[in-house]
């Protein structure tokens, strides 16, 4: 830290992402990047739009948010487009929470819900999950303060309901509540409908999981005009260009291209089921996911063995530090072809420390 | 402005970008954007980072902090990249100025600075420019205060000296000095041989006017390894995927091709001399400009006037609504063929006026 580091920012911990090797040699299980390619019509569109790319992208990224409103049956005043999710959610936590409107979310998250609240110094509260992992609903009904919930959640996968979330938003009326709907489209409910009937509530979405574009770096923001325009407001203040010229194109194709985003999201399920019951017969305790990836332990081995073991084989997972799931991992659903692997690799794994105990003897 | 937009907001004022209208039916000169494609070998290189845009860029873009780095005689620590180079003025406000350490800067320059301290509450005071427009450094001499000038600065284009850089550096040394060298490529002299002896100087740089990139999105922050982590910190605290897969690669050939570079800006200059004696012909005043573009003003129609009957022939140029400066507007150089356009507009709306006042008689 530098002498001159501003005392407001001398305590904060950045967010740790997750490994991003730059070579190609891991199984990357790390990260719920899509293991599909975005639709083939998307590099021709980047190609053409890297024509122009001397100019500047449209500020105001109108023919973007104009398709992803008419995609969700909204008007673009509904849509603020960003730089990925987290530039969105970063917006949404500044804009509405503030030393007298404090924010809450489950203690067991997205791990950036605390890092933007603490940049922004936003005081924050969190609520313990059950012991099954799942979120208490009625610790969040009418509580008077604003509130950010993943669905489904990170790192568990487990999704609440529509009527869960409606309760939410409807005893909170006088507050903000941020749903981040990153891995929604893997089989949770998307609460968008909600926003004909609430002008409280607050939609991210990312363009990162579900859509193939995590290089391309795209989310957005659902929400009443209101309060897109008040998060534009800053939006406009920090970075008024935040969406390039050619991620921007890449997007609307894959917005167009319906039948193709529901297949790669079907085949992500159907390998996140064939995943979890190979993962249970050998004895794992696994979550049960919405989400593109599953969250999983067992007795025999540690989180971090598991993870520092696998990464020897050239299989990336996440292990997180929190000593509150310190025993578990987080697995992305990549390809059939690469779950086998890993599979193979938690069996190899196992053999090999049957065999070390054998020696031990 | 919502119910729930935080008290810490209410006041902003943000910035406006300049027009950028999103067909192609305009001359345009009122974005300072370059004429020219950047080398033809940019399309390929983002045609192929396109293939694998379903994976995260790397979030510590090691390869392109490392070309920066060796463009520059520096480290790949002393490199911070950013999602255009507003990001990184933001970034460098945020990380060293405080409601104890107030940032100074011209009266007139870049209208974003005032936009992001208010952002980031942060107490600024500004210096007027003398009559010329020029800056008086005896202002910011042994100041005590962190300070942020664009070199050239905008909208005048009239650039400081090395030697009296490094005279506000060297007599400041307990503060911040940023340096904003968005046009320095145009024909000032950057202050990076400066990083060498000082610990107290950031430099920030963009790809969007002399390397082509505008739409790509892509800047960058040079100074003392110490400074760039803390500025990392914020950043990812912020946004830590912050530039996409395919500018990191342009930007890197852009580097590489550097006699296209040098041509390219020399072009520049070559038809902003063309385009100043054109205009001193005509009568117009015209600042010495060491950028891409020319802040003029004429007594015999307004600022404002000109910018609207040029627009209305279909060429662009920026006006500011700044009192202090309503009688100019800025004119980006653009191609020799575009500047004739530009010029040959001027003198149409100088006959018109002249019957228009004929008529009156």
């Amino acid at each position: 830290m530098s002498q001159y580091f501003s005392k407001r920012y001398q305590d904060l911990e950045p967010y740790i992402p997750g490994e991003q090797p730059q070579d190609q040699s891991y199984v990357k299980l790390n990260t719920n990047e899509s293991p599909f390619d975005p639709p083939k019509e998307v590099i021709p569109v980047i190609r053409e739009a890297a024509r122009n790319i001397r100019l500047y992208s449209d500020p105001e990224s109108r023919e973007l948010r104009q398709a992803i409103a008419d995609y969700y049956g909204l008007e673009p005043e509904n849509v603020l487009v960003t730089n990925g999710s987290d530039e969105g959610l970063n917006y949404a936590f500044m804009a509405f929470s503030d030393e007298d409107h404090p924010i809450v979310f489950p203690e067991i998250t997205y791990g950036f819900y605390p890092v933007i609240a603490k940049l922004n110094h936003i005081p924050y509260e969190t609520f313990s999950l059950r012991d099954d992992f799942t979120i208490d609903i009625r610790d969040y009904e009418g509580l008077g303060k604003n509130i950010c919930l993943a669905n489904p959640n990170a790192p568990t996968g487990i999704a609440l309901s529509l009527e869960e979330i409606e309760q939410i938003v409807r005893t909170n009326p006088d507050n903000i509540i941020i749903v981040d709907e990153a891995y929604v489209d893997f089989g949770a409910r998307s609460c968008v409908p909600l926003l004909y009937r609430y002008d409280n509530l607050l939609i991210t979405q990312t363009f990162s999981k579900s859509r193939s574009l995590a290089g391309g770096r795209l989310g957005f923001v659902l929400g009443a005009k209101e309060l897109i325009a008040d998060m534009n407001t800053l939006r406009n203040a920090t970075n008024p260009y935040n969406v390039n010229r050619m991620t921007a194109k890449a997007g609307i194709v894959t917005l167009r291209e319906n039948t193709y985003f529901k297949n790669s999201c079907q085949t992500i399920q159907f390998n996140r089921r064939y995943t979890r019951r190979a993962l249970e017969q050998l004895g794992f305790e696994v979550l049960p996911s919405s989400a593109n990836f599953l969250f999983v332990r067992i007795d025999r081995i540690s989180g971090e063995e598991l993870y520092l073991r696998m990464k020897e084989k050239g299989v990336l997972i996440r292990h997180f530090s929190d000593p509150k799931i310190t025993d578990w991992n987080r697995v992305t659903i990549g390809t059939k072809v690469q779950m086998d692997i890993f599979l193979q690799k938690v069996e190899e794994i196992f053999r090999e420390q049957d065999e070390e105990k054998e020696k031990t003897k």
